[in-house]
């Protein structure tokens, strides 16, 4: 049985989604919750990881299980269990074919930056930027460089991986007062990625660094000089498509 | 010279606001920061103290010092220094009879209730009711029941006070969709008087107690049976009026 699960968390408090030795991590509080449930270890498999401190209203996993409990029921007994930083927000039974992050079509995910006065409310759940001279026109333009194919290497700390190209389907920017959210879609991204692309991106609209510098480095010419990336406290997954 | 100050807090990693021995509290934080910016021992004297895990934008505070420092530059100086989830959007020099708890005309809370679906991320910033058969209009009876002065020694657990006289100015209910917000004005508040006062009015709009039973207790001609306290993670304190 294929069980296919959508969740939310508060990335505040965990050292990311992946298990690690002596971390609290949100796979490691889903699999006890699970085997406390099923009375059966269980793996689960996510669409993609998070890292430390970033949050989810839309992250998807799967998990396979001999035991068949419906849906709705192993929804309230998973989400009875978990603790209060962690929901799921749907379960389904899927077929065998799926696979939450194989059959992912594009992830969203998207950047909360507030330009206005700091509340301390908030501190875990936007980017306090004290840039004060950010011109949104070029960012917008820097944002757009990154649309379509590309190799996205010099925007990731990884070295692991061998494949860095990424599709970026599509990027906006929407103001609201002193709130700026960045919406990004994709096939994919690297560790940090998006952090370092919108980072880049304010280097570029406060006249740090140059556009083609962006360009070079999309290009594989050249790598960012000393790239900045953005705290994890602004950035949610929202949303896997299949 | 005297200090008044604005503070705003997340309160969910402080045992409250007051100073206790061995405990995270605002009070203790705001009192470090202060040594370190002025190299002084300094005592804070708050508007009013907040319980675990209640929330403040605009909760104020004076303390003393021999040293002279532009408003401007003492608030730049204190949030250099303080944790991230205390912020000081105010200072003002103030006459020595100021005081912030005394002089205090009166008080602001707001309470959020959320009746939609659990969501971790507002966890520590919302009461998720999952009461699901609210009378909406007797509920905003039975608030309206507190306006006034009257004796709440019914709705609190301090049994320390003598005094249990506060008069209440106002009190709203709110509801933009699935969120239920109560504003609550008055010249001060007993320990826990606000949770109890609004689960029991809860407790009158889902037919579980009579409202004749909160008019005995506010007229002191009878306690409530078992009352119950809403969490205190939905308590925010608004506003301190002089």
């Amino acid at each position: 049985m294929r069980y296919k699960c959508k969740c939310s968390y508060d990335g505040t408090l965990f050292h990311g989604f992946q298990i690690q030795k002596k971390m609290r991590t949100v796979q490691s509080e889903i699999e006890s919750t699970l085997l406390l449930v099923l009375k059966q270890k269980i793996r689960i498999y996510p669409a993609g990881r998070t890292d430390t401190g970033v949050h989810a209203i839309g992250q998807v996993f799967h998990f396979d299980s001999s035991i068949e409990i419906e849906a709705s029921k192993m929804k309230k007994a998973i989400n009875s269990r978990l603790p209060k930083d962690i929901f799921i927000s749907d379960v389904e039974i899927t077929d065998n074919e799926f696979h939450a992050r194989f059959s992912a079509k594009s992830k969203e995910y998207h950047y909360i930056c507030d330009f206005g006065e700091y509340n301390p409310l908030y501190c875990n759940y936007r980017f306090y930027c004290r840039y004060r001279n950010i011109d949104f026109n070029i960012f917008e333009k820097a944002i757009h460089l990154y649309v379509g194919s590309h190799d996205f290497r010099y925007f990731s700390r990884s070295k692991k991986i061998s494949d860095t190209v990424r599709e970026i389907y599509s990027i906006s920017c929407c103001k609201d007062g002193a709130l700026v959210t960045v919406k990004i879609i994709g096939n994919g991204f690297l560790h940090n990625m998006i952090r370092i692309m919108i980072a880049s991106a304010f280097e570029v609209a406060r006249g740090k660094i140059r556009l083609c510098e962006i360009e070079k480095a999309l290009a594989g010419v050249a790598p960012l000089q000393a790239p900045k990336k953005l705290p994890a406290s602004g950035l949610y997954l929202i949303n896997i498509d299949y």
